[in-house]
C-alpha cells in the first residue's frame, strides 16, 4: 500500500492506494470521529460494494443511501435525498459521510458533508479511475444547475481517501478511458517525464495492469496535490487543472450530461487546447500529434461531437466559470508539461480551432 | 456613524451602524470587488427599499431577485431562485451578493453566496432589529429542511454589514419585539451591565428612540463578535449564543415556521432555560423573575404555545443540532450575564420545567 499525504495545513489528509485495502477496517477507523456513518452510493455500485463498505465500518452505527447512477441526477433534488436520509436517521454533527462511487457520488456526498449542519466529516472511497485521480484531491464538491455544471458547491476536504485498485476490475472500458484522459492531463500540464512514461506504458494501463494502475494513480494524485497545495481555493495556478475543461464542459452541456463522459469531453477539449496553443505558436506540431496519439491509444475521442457548431461552443463557454469580467480565459500549453491560464489570444485564432475540430 | 470591527483574521469585516447611511454609496463601494452586484430581497422589503439599494450600488452592474417573504420559503426550492437569477444574468465568480432584508433573506443570500460557484462575496443590509443584532455577526448561513431548521448551510462571512436604523421605522411592532428578545439574550449570556442598562431603557427601546436603538445594536453586535471571535466554527463557547434556541426551535417547528416569530420562540425558550437553571439551584428566583419581567416589558411571550405538550417538546428537541451522541445538551444560566452549555441535568428536572411552562 502507498500513502500520499495531501498537505493543506490543518486540512491535510492521507490518500491510501493499494490492492485489497477495502477490507481493512483498522485503516479507516482512526478517521471516523463520532459513532455515526452514512454511506452514500449509487444503484450501480451498491450491488457490487455496499456490503463490503458496511463491513469496513463495522464498528460504527452505519446507515446508507443509494442514489440513481448518473451525472443527470447530480442536482439539488437528489442532493436532498442525502439530507433526508441523514435527518430520518437522526445523524448529528459528529457524523461521517462516506462517498462510495465515482465522481458524481463523490461530489454530491462531499457537498452534502460541507452543508449538512454547516459542515460534517467525510471519507472518500472512489471506485472509478477518474474519481481516483481527480476528485480524491482538491476538495471540490457540488452539484449541477440546469443552467451550468458544478455551479453550486463548496470546498470541503475529506478526512482520508481510500483507493482500492481492485474496484477498477468492474469498471466498463469507456469509463477506464475517461479516467485515463485525466491521467494524461497531469503529464500535459506539469509533468513531462510522466507524459513520456505514459507513452511507453499506455498499453499496460489500458489492459489494467495493477502495478501500472497504482503508479499512474499515485503520480496523478501527487501532481494534483502539488498544484492544489499552492492554491487551495483556485485563485491562480490551480486553474491549470482545467486544461480541456472549458471546451469539455461546453461539449457535456450540448450533449446533455452523461451522454459524453466527462473524461471523453476533456480529451476532445485537450486536443482543442493543444490545437489553439499550436496556432498561437506556443507549441510545435509534434506536441499536438503526440497529444492526439496518446489519447487515441487510450480509446478517447479527439474531435468534437458531430453537429456541434463553433457558434454553439462560444455560446456555451460564455457562462463557464473560467470567464472573468466578460473576457474568456482558457488553459493552454506552452509545451508538454507546461500549462498557463490566459486570455491572450485573438477570437479569430479560437475560431480557427473551433472550425478545425468540429464537423 | 459607528463602526464595529468583527475580528476573524483574514475574514474580518466592519459593521457600520448609523442613521441614513443607506444613502452613502462611497461607504460600500470599497467592499465590492468585481463589477456585478445581485441584490436579494423579499416582496415586503422590495417596495420599501429596493430602489434605494440599487442607487447605493449605482456604480455597478446591478441585478435583483425578489423572494416571497417568510420563513416557510427558506428552503432549497427558493434558494434555487437565487441561483437561477445569478446564472440567467451570467454572474461570474467576482460577483457580490447583497442581502437586503431580515434574517431569512440574510441566511439564504449568505448561503447562496457560500455555494454559488463554490463561494462568492456578499454584503449584508439587515432591515430588521433581529437580523441586525443576530445575523450581522457570525457568518451562519443556510436554509431549512422539512425535517429540521437550518439543517443545510455553511459558515460564510460578509465583506461588510450596513445597519441603517431608519429601516426600523417600517418594522411591525411584533418584529421589533422579536429583535429585542435577542438583545436581551446578550445581557443574559455574557453582559450583566448591559442587562441592567436594558432594564432601565426598555421603554425607550420599545418606543424606537434612535440613540437607544443604536446603542443596543452596537453592544449586542460587540457581544456577539466577542463570542464568535473565540470560536468561529462553533466548537465550544459559541454555543451559548443559543440560549433559549433549543426550546425555541421546538416551538417554531411545532407551530410551523413563521407562525411564532423566531424571537418570540426564543423569548419563551429563554424563560424555560432560566426556569430549569433555577430548578438546578444555579440561579435564584429573582433572576428568573427579572428575565420574565424584561421580556414581558418588550411585549414578548413568556410561556409556551397553548396545547404544546412536554412530550412533543422532547420529541422535537431530539433532532436539534445541540444533541451530541444522543445526550441532550442545553444552554443554561449560572447567573445573569453567565451562560454555559451542559448536559448536566436530570430528565425529571427538564420534565418539571416543561410541565411548569406548558399549558
Amino acid at each position: 500500500m502507498k500513502t500520499l499525504n495531501v498537505d493543506l495545513g490543518d486540512r491535510s489528509y492521507p490518500i491510501f492506494i493499494g490492492e485489497g485495502i477495502f477490507s481493512n477496517p483498522e485503516l479507516v477507523a482512526p478517521y471516523v470521529k463520532g459513532k455515526q456513518v452514512m454511506i452514500v452510493t449509487n444503484d450501480t455500485i451498491a450491488p457490487l460494494y455496499l456490503e463490503q463498505a458496511k463491513r469496513l465500518f463495522g464498528g460504527f452505527d452505519v446507515s446508507s443511501v443509494v442514489l440513481p447512477d448518473g451525472e443527470k441526477y447530480k442536482d439539488l433534488t437528489h442532493l436532498n435525498l442525502i439530507y433526508d436520509a441523514l435527518l430520518e436517521n437522526k445523524h448529528n454533527r459528529t457524523t461521517t459521510l462516506v462517498a462510495l462511487g465515482g465522481g458524481v457520488v463523490g461530489d454530491m456526498t462531499g457537498y452534502a458533508a460541507a452543508s449538512y449542519q454547516r459542515g460534517v466529516d467525510f471519507i472518500q472511497i472512489p471506485t472509478t479511475l477518474l474519481s481516483q485521480v481527480d476528485s480524491s484531491v482538491g476538495g471540490k464538491t457540488g452539484v449541477n444547475h440546469a443552467l451550468g455544471k458544478n455551479m453550486i458547491g463548496a470546498f470541503h476536504q475529506p478526512n482520508c481517501v481510500l483507493i482500492d485498485v481492485n474496484s477498477l476490475k468492474t469498471l466498463p472500458d469507456n469509463e477506464l478511458s475517461a479516467g485515463i484522459a485525466e491521467v494524461v492531463k497531469y503529464g500535459l500540464i506539469c509533468d513531462e517525464p510522466f507524459f513520456n512514461w505514459l507513452e511507453s506504458n499506455m498499453d499496460r494501463l489500458v489492459k489494467r495492469d495493477v502495478a501500472t494502475l497504482i503508479e499512474s494513480i499515485e503520480i496523478s494524485c501527487a501532481n494534483k496535490a502539488k498544484v492544489v497545495a499552492l492554491d487551495e481555493k483556485e485563485g491562480g495556478i490551480r486553474a491549470i487543472l482545467n486544461l480541456g475543461h472549458t471546451f469539455g464542459h461546453a461539449i457535456e452541456t450540448d450533449q446533455g450530461y452523461g451522454n459524453w463522459l466527462h473524461g471523453e469531453a476533456v480529451a476532445a477539449g485537450m486536443v482543442m487546447a493543444a490545437d489553439l496553443s499550436f496556432r498561437l505558436g506556443w507549441i510545435d506540431k509534434a506536441a499536438v500529434d503526440r497529444t492526439v496519439a496518446i489519447l487515441e491509444q487510450a480509446g478517447l475521442p479527439v474531435v468534437c461531437p458531430k453537429g456541434m457548431t463553433p457558434d454553439r461552443f462560444k455560446e456555451l463557454m460564455a457562462v463557464d466559470k473560467k470567464v472573468l469580467d466578460g473576457k474568456l480565459r482558457l488553459v493552454l500549453l506552452r509545451g508538454i508539461g507546461e500549462a498557463i491560464t490566459t486570455s491572450d489570444f485573438q477570437l479569430q485564432q479560437l475560431d480557427a480551432t473551433l472550425e478545425h475540430l468540429t464537423h
